[in-house]
This record gives C-alpha cells, sequence and structure tokens, in this order.
C-alpha cells in the first residue's frame, strides 16, 4: 500500500475529522493505489475516494469510462462506485477471464447520475450526514463542491489538502521502494545524456537523450532543465539549439515519473576545464549538500538544517550565497512537507523522503547545482543516489 | 499567437465581462503564450493572464521562480508581474546577452507578496475594482479565491472556464499549425511501435517504442493506450508484460502532447488474420469515422454530424453499437468542444479541429477503434492524419 493509513487515522483525529475526501489527482492516487488515467492528465475530470475513518469502509468514486483500470490496478479499497454512461458489450459466447469478469461486474453496478451523487450516496449509507468532514480542496470543481455542500447542508466541510500533505510527508515502505527505483532510473537518464556530449552537440539533443531513456525504463519525463554555459543560470532552463563548447558547464535539474511517483536531482558536468570559478563554486555548492548527510536525523529542525547548509555553502566559497530554501520533501508530487527553509517550524522525521538542493544562479555566468533524494533513517540519512556529487569533468 | 483574441472579446462582449482572468494551465498558456511551468507539473503553484479587453494591456502574472523562461518564450503580453522571493545573482564583469540582460531586468522588478496581491495591483491599476470579471476557476485555489474576493469586494466574480473552452474551440493558424505536428509524429510512434511487432513482443515493449519516438521527435507522451487482444477491450488498456500471439488484434487510443498541444488518435492492426468478426467490426467502426468525412462542414449540427455516424457504424456490421459521443476537439486540451454527441446544440464551423472516433469495446473479444484528427474547413473536412484508417495486417 502507498498511503501512510495509521499517520492518517491519526492526523484525522487530532484534527476532528469525521471523514477526509480525496479529490485530486495524487491524493486519489496516494490513498487508494487507484490511478484515474483522465484526472492526471486533465483538469475537470472528477474522480474520489472517501476514506470514514474507523468502523466505516472507504470507497472509490470514479467515472465508468476508467473501471477497465481496476482489474490491472487492483486497488485496496473495493467498494467502487462508478458515474455517467459508458456503453461496454460483452461476448456472451466465450467464458470471460477473472480481469474481463471483474470489469463485466464493474459495468454491470449501478451508475449514479455524476461524481457528486456517488459521494453523497456512499457518505450517507455510512451515516455520515453531519459533523466535520475534510474535503481535499485542489481536485474538486467548485461547481461539485457547492453541490456537495447543498446535498449534505449539515456538515461542516473544511479543506484539508494540507493535511494529506502532512500524511505524506512520512513515507510507507512501498513509496520508499518506488522512489528508490525513480531515483536510479533518473540518474540513468543523465548518464544517457552525457554519453552523447561533445562540441557541437545541443540541449535539445541532450534532453531527447534524456527522456529515451527514461521512456525506455517505463518513466515519465516531467522536469528537464538541461542549460550549457551561461544558460546553466536559467532556473528552469528548457534546452534549446545552443551548441555545447569546450569548458561549458552543463547544469541538469530533471527528473520523471515513475509508477505515479517523481524524482528530482541535479548534478553538474563540463566539457574540459570550465574554469576556476566554475570549480570552487561547484565545490562550495556541492559541500553544503554534503553537511547535510553529516547532521539530517530524526529530531533535527528544519530550519536548522537550512541553517547549517547555508553557512556550509557561504563559508566554503560563495560567501554572498541566500536561498529561499534548501529542498523538500517529495513523493506523489514532487513538493512534500517538510520545504527546508529558514521559517520551517517542522522537524525531521524517520522516513521522511527529502531532496536537499543548493543552487547557485548567476546570470552572466553559470548556475551550479547538487541535488540528492535522501531517506530521513532512524539515526542519520540514506542516499537515494548512486552518482558521485562532484562536478563530472568530460 | 496561439489564442483566438477577437473571439474572446466577442464572447466578453456576449457575457458582459469587463476583464477575464485566465488561472489553469492550459489558459494561461493559450491565453499568452506563457508556459508557467510549475503549474503544468502540479497542483497548487499560480499563474494567471489578466485580460482586461478594450483600451487596456494584458498582463501576466508569475511566480519569481519562473521568470527565466520569458526570454526564451517571448509571449507577446510584455506586462510581467512577479510575486515571491527567490534569489538570482548577476555577474557584474561582464556584457550581458539579450536574454540575461530581460532576465535581470524582470528579476529587478517589484515582487508582490503573493499571487493576488499581484493580480488585484494589475487590477486596481487598470481601474477594474467593480462590475463583473470572469475567473477561469479550474486554476486558482479557493483561498487564493477568498483572498481576491476579499481585496475587490465590489466586483462580482464569475465563474469563466467554460468561456475560455467556447473560445478555444475556433483555433487559430498557429494552433492548426501545431496540431498538424503533434497529428504527424504522434503516426509515427504508431509506426514505430508496430515496427517491432512479432509474437511474443509485449504491450509495454510496444509503448516504449511508442514513447521513444514521441521523446525523440520532442513531444511528451500523455495516453498510450495499447491492448493486445481480449485486452483491446480495455477502454484505457495500460500496457503489460502482456505477448503478442499470431491471430491478435491491437488497439492503439494514443497521444502526446508537442509544444502544449494534445494530440489524439486510434488505429487497429492485427498479427495475422484476426477473424471475420473482427475484419467485419473493423470495417464498421472505420466507415463511421469515414462518413464523418463526407459529411463534416460548417453549418452541420453536431447532433446530426452523432447520428449519422452511429447509424452508420450500425448499418455496416454492428447493429447494437452504442455510444455516449463519437468524437471532441482538441486542441491545448484534450477535450476542447465541441462534444459530438446527441445532446449536442453546437454547430461545426470552420477551423473546429475535431477528433472523430467510433470506438467498440466487447469484453472477451476486442477493442475496434479508429480516431481521427480532423479540421473543418469552409466547405468540409480536412484531414490532419496520413495513416491509412483500414485494419493494418501485419
Amino acid at each position: 500500500m502507498l498511503a501512510n493509513v495509521p499517520r492518517l487515522k491519526a492526523l484525522m483525529r487530532k484534527d476532528g475529522f469525521d471523514a477526509v475526501i480525496a479529490t485530486c489527482a495524487e491524493n486519489v492516487t496516494y490513498l487508494s493505489g487507484f490511478w484515474a488515467m483522465s484526472q492526471w492528465v486533465r483538469r475537470g475530470p472528477q474522480a474520489y475516494v472517501l476514506f470514514p475513518g474507523e468502523g466505516h469502509e472507504p470507497t472509490i468514486i470514479v467515472n465508468s469510462s476508467l473501471l477497465d483500470l481496476v482489474p490491472d490496478q487492483n486497488p485496496w479499497i473495493s467498494d467502487i462506485r462508478r458515474y455517467g454512461y459508458f456503453q461496454i458489450d460483452t461476448d456472451r459466447s466465450v467464458q470471460l477471464d477473472a480481469a474481463d469478469q471483474l470489469q463485466h461486474q464493474l459495468f454491470s453496478s449501478k451508475a449514479y447520475k455524476n461524481s457528486v451523487d456517488a459521494l453523497v450516496g456512499a457518505m450517507k449509507e455510512r451515516g455520515i450526514e453531519r459533523g466535520t468532514v475534510g474535503i481535499d480542496e485542489m481536485g474538486i470543481t467548485p461547481q461539485c463542491m457547492d453541490q456537495l455542500q447543498a446535498a449534505l447542508p449539515d456538515i461542516k466541510f473544511v479543506r484539508c489538502f494540507s493535511l494529506f500533505e502532512r500524511v505524506r510527508a512520512i513515507k510507507t515502505p512501498r513509496e520508499i521502494e518506488i522512489l528508490r527505483h525513480a531515483a536510479r532510473v533518473t540518474e540513468g537518464a543523465i548518464d544517457a545524456a552525457l554519453s552523447i556530449a561533445k562540441e557541437g552537440v545541443t540541449e535539445r539533443e541532450m534532453l531527447r537523450r534524456f527522456n529515451a531513456h527514461l521512456v525506455e525504463n517505463d518513466a515519465a519525463p516531467v522536469v528537464g532543465c538541461i542549460g550549457f554555459g551561461n544558460r546553466s543560470a536559467m532556473i528552469n532552463v528548457q534546452p534549446s539549439d545552443r551548441k555545447l563548447k569546450n569548458g561549458d558547464l552543463i547544469r541538469f535539474d530533471v527528473g520523471g515519473r515513475y509508477r505515479h511517483y517523481r524524482s528530482d536531482m541535479s548534478r553538474g558536468a563540463a566539457l574540459g576545464d570550465p574554469g576556476e570559478k566554475i570549480r570552487k563554486y561547484y565545490a562550495a555548492v556541492e559541500k553544503g549538500v554534503l553537511r547535510g548527510y553529516d547532521i539530517i536525523k530524526p529530531g533535527l529542525r528544519v530550519a536548522d538544517l537550512f541553517k547549517e547548509i547555508v553557512a556550509t555553502v557561504q563559508r566554503e566559497g560563495i560567501p554572498h550565497f541566500a536561498r529561499s530554501h534548501v529542498g523538500h520533501g517529495i513523493g506523489v508530487d514532487g513538493y512534500d512537507p517538510p520545504n527546508i527553509a529558514a521559517s520551517s517550524v517542522d522537524v525531521l522525521e524517520e522516513d521522511m523522503v527529502i531532496c536537499v538542493e543548493t543552487p547557485y544562479y548567476e546570470l552572466g555566468f553559470a548556475g551550479l547545482q547538487v541535488e540528492d533524494m535522501v531517506r530521513v533513517t532512524k539515526d542519520g540519512a540514506e542516499s537515494l543516489m548512486s552518482l558521485p556529487t562532484g562536478l563530472r569533468i568530460l
């Protein structure tokens, strides 16, 4: 299971929720394991998970047009309610295999008129008609929210996207396994991109090679910032026809999605000697990340992690180094809690998975960045990375 | 320019809007040409376009962390307001190139505290403090919407995502050019996937080849439904380790994203002779799509297009053929208007780009589908496709 259900239940009790409802793609998949394709690729399609807490069964609510995804995905929640019309025929002359039997059964179930009707039906059956219910406000449309409140006027609906974020901050073993694999595939894609580095190769050609490695390993491209020379200072540099020249720095800030989970990492390389300033500054940002490994452990205040990493980069070669954050959690979303910032009130906990990063952007010069994916262990830090952090000279 | 600005202005007048605000990724990019990366890859990051109609300049509102995207994308809207802190340094010892100069200038501009402050500032400067303002409800968070209404209590905000959809229904020349290229790349990916077809190849291996062709041609994978044999009847079949066998049908329902625009198409192939029923049923769904080409032209009622296509498939070999829709518009979103359904009140207009599709799913048997991308021309239909519609026997 992806979701940290004990933590969800604990936070629901703490916040006084009688039930919570996931509505955005990330939270629906996180909570149920069910990937409702249309809500991942468009705005508007509605899929929900009703999680009523103790004593009641959770429910997945999904458009009829997505029911075929159930057999292959085999979500742990078995109560699935559909809405909307979708025509499926069945060959009565053959013995259906197990997947087709399950589909046939799902398509024979009651079709609610729309997503809110299905949700309200499931809530009423469970006796949830008053009290306080958390609603993830990031996926339900305002129109559906209006309908839901009108259908259940005695319920106090409270926005709870941030509760889901707090639950997601502490990863389950299955999530860690997926994130580890996502990191490995993305590192392979960096290697693949750098394998074609030579004078005259373009940023775009390197991105194509990077993305090809991802898709050949069943991951999807998400962030592919690859910049050469002074373009490496562009924060989100989108690969162009800029050609690689001798002495150029190459900055990667890249990530993909593997089994719905994100990777996010950064490395630098150079074609030949990039010069003293780049070497010195790169070593400074690298030492900032390495300092993170020294001190990360459960109980460390995130604000202290921020301060110590920034101070390290300043001391090691970039005295004016300044940042809003030096990392963030990662999971089904690219930015889970904690945000590693001076203002954070969070404390590191075991099985957080965080990106630690120290990017430095200087227009007219270069962008230098090291970003690692790191798991907080019982008594320290485990890197999910295998690529060396050092500046790679090609 | 991507956006159909004359149509936007006309519909704003018709609906009585003094201004409209794009907030979701698709509408922000459509209206401004600006791709605000973070809102495309996550839920929550806020970017807006304020379009005040006649007499006032439009504005893009974006997080400081995305300003580097401006020089490469060169949006037609030049008033860009940023919010939030982001540290960027500048090398004062060198002459900045044009892109870096523009970045430096943008990073030197006033940083608003948050997205709503920036939006309210731009609205007040333009004297928009009362009247009726359309707000695209699909990208602004409920929290930001509350702040916006509180800051401008005399404005009547009206949800207008559907207005943007109606504007987007009629494509501009630039959009048609991009959609044509997106279709061509996706057809190439189908050919690439089929080039490895032989007994023992898996659905997943075919998807990898399909996706590799997309990314090698600068397109992103979005929908990759490729199913063999009875799995082809799964509506959104996600490629598995199922091996191709002689006589298997292969159904593709696939699409990608090229320069932010979607492709969506379907074809069938078979390894050897798939048998009479598949040949007959495939010919019926193919004839449904071909019938669309005969009758599509401006002025045709979409409901009549639906009825005629369904009747054709029924007459040509699947008497019980039934569908909720037989196609939809396509553009920056995968489902633009019109929805080709019996209940449609739309009429075809020149430069709509529509997907015409006649999928038939029978559990225990197969899924058969032809889907073409079609432009409505002045007096008929232009196919954006080059692949033959017929069942390809491998």
